[in-house]
């Protein structure tokens, strides 16, 4: 985690999970959203203040969902279906439903056809913003399987030598078991940055790298400035040479499996541009271990794997080798515990929000 | 494709793909792979010639699979098995035969299982090298699947902030049919460049480009230079700021997928370093179209969406936008036609190996 993409500790006003939860559980239901979905929903955004991935948490996506079920850019009350299947597979329509609230659900189909035939795999197409996509991959980890979760956003990114903007940041999620310590948990943008980081990072006020945005005319600004006016986003590798052309290419299979093979489309489709509902395309999987080996046999290799990388003698100037999910963990203990901090703008929105809607402010610093 | 890694055309000597495809399979015959292996293992080899992948041609991978069989590191006559068996998937234990023998046989099977119920994975332990790995995943197109392969290697890569080796090149390859034009594949290493391309460019004279290898002590050289005698090379990234910790990732979910998911084991575990045997790990998938969505849809979504990739408006210096596959289907249109351009040094060690081992020198510029 970089800095300049977190809120600042001593800015911040630490709140307990529960409290946070039971909030933003009533102001889904103010919205509209009936109160099951309402709670999926809300442990979707909640879990990831608590993994400490700020950007995808409350502060940035609870107001714009609000502001959707307002405007009536998501339904509320979704009738998704399932509109094809065979006995690994699964395609669901969304019917305009937040990708948190119907995603829980579509992982759920994916494992119990992991259950049965060794692999499940559930496209979605027509839904909304899926939050912290690493949530769904994680629900195939007490199930002792792997799982897999991507999705294709609206176009933001540029392709290499490209100077208008194609692709989503298109995220990709793996999650694996372990039997001791944290289990192995990747969720990264195959753009250079996730596009909230940017938006973080301007409310904060901190620099951009050189090699993250281009100029309008797609030209990768390459020295570390404020995050200009306009901008577009670069590929992960930020230049051909360093390799844009792998996280173009990674951003296309990702639209590929999530709004292709969904049939719901692409991102930058004049069809999708005009319509402001049930934007977002997404793939969810999960692979049973047991299909494949000997589930302990599995964990173990992982145990041993993960503590080799982890032992990785280090560079100059670094302090040790982090494997993927390790810090997310390491910051749930802690916020679990001792609160999530938000900046004192979030708690006013929250306190503006719920006097506004007529729910209960439950944002509590007690107790911690 | 960069220059720096491409043999310069003035130097190449232009030979025909089915003269170069019968010498190879001699020469595989010669050492003790049976007819049919050979003829299998000659066509990915010669496909990636074909392809323009010079560095998972016969210049770069020929040689090294002859010396491992001569020296006795992998089994010309393996009996590979399924150890492990779902509808949706498969286990294969290779018997340390090479990739480039078993892969095509497991994505068969990976196929026939995606056709059954919707999705064929097939993890492979003990295996050989896998040439170039789109092969595998182009098998899929035929059959209005998308296909899925990648590759788990022998250490090489640093993890961010590592000073040693401990995760392979792990490429991943991705192919997707259209109707119209060349399909979609990318193919590319989560590794900042392919190890045999660091070996082309030694071989060629090219400077590295910085951000591509670090010192022995794991500090990223991050000016251009020749390649050092010694050198780890770092993902895909360069550095955390870039985004390494997404090669790196990557990189972690191939080596989970192939090697840990197929019970074959991790890229630095101590029997592994100890057994010269089996070394590589690899897992094939096949998602068949149909069980998603309607194939002409999918085919129709995929045609409007590339020929939108590349019209997308260029930034200042650039000609066009690419779409993964493209500039290797070209290349593959020219080749076919007009031969494949081989160092005048690989042209000399085919005529001493066809010799040595008393089989027809078939190279010809003839008819070209």
């Amino acid at each position: 985690m970089l800095e300049r993409f977190h809120v600042p500790d001593t800015q911040a006003v630490r709140v307990d999970s529960d409290g946070l939860r039971q909030t933003v559980i009533s102001l889904f239901e103010k919205v509209g959203v009936p109160s099951d979905d309402a709670a999926v929903a809300a442990d979707v955004l909640v879990f990831a203040d608590l993994r400490g991935v700020d950007s995808h948490g409350v502060s940035n996506m609870l107001r714009s969902y609000i502001r959707g079920y307002n405007e009536g850019t998501v339904n509320p009350v979704p009738k998704w279906k399932i509109i094809r299947e065979r006995p690994a597979t699964a395609t669901i329509d969304c019917d305009g439903g937040l990708g948190v609230v119907v995603g829980p659900k579509a992982m759920e189909i994916a494992i119990e056809k992991a259950k049965n035939v060794g692999v499940g795999m559930v496209t979605m197409r027509n839904g909304g913003h899926m939050g912290m996509i690493s949530y769904y991959a994680m629900q195939a980890l007490d199930h002792d399987m792997i799982g897999l979760s991507m999705t294709a956003a609206g176009p933001g990114v540029v392709p290499t030598f490209g100077s208008e903007p194609r692709l989503g940041t298109n995220p990709i999620a793996v999650a694996a078991p372990s039997s001791k310590g944290h289990p192995f948990v990747l969720d990264i943008a195959t753009s250079i940055v996730a596009a909230n980081k940017l938006g973080l990072a301007r409310r904060i006020g901190s620099l951009i790298p050189g090699g993250y945005v281009t100029d309008m005319e797609g030209t990768p600004i390459m020295e570390e400035n404020p995050l200009p006016e306009q901008y577009r986003v670069l590929p992960l590798g930020s230049t051909r040479e360093q390799g844009s052309h792998k996280g173009y290419g990674l951003a296309c299979v990702v639209e590929i499996l999530c709004g292709i093979l969904s049939g719901g489309g692409y991102a930058f489709m004049p069809e999708r541009l005009a319509n402001p509902y049930g934007h977002y395309h997404h793939m969810v999987a999960a692979y049973s271990i047991d299909a494949f080996t000997d589930v302990d046999d599995f964990k173990g290799l992982m145990d041993d794997w993960m503590q080799g990388l982890r032992d990785t003698p280090t560079a100059p100037g670094h302090e040790k080798v982090i494997v993927p999910g390790g810090p997310e963990d390491e910051e749930y203990q802690k916020r679990i515990h001792g609160g999530i901090p938000l900046h004192p703008e979030v708690i006013d929105w929250f306190k503006d929000i719920t006097k506004e809607l007529e729910v209960p402010y439950l944002l509590s610093i007690d107790g911690l």
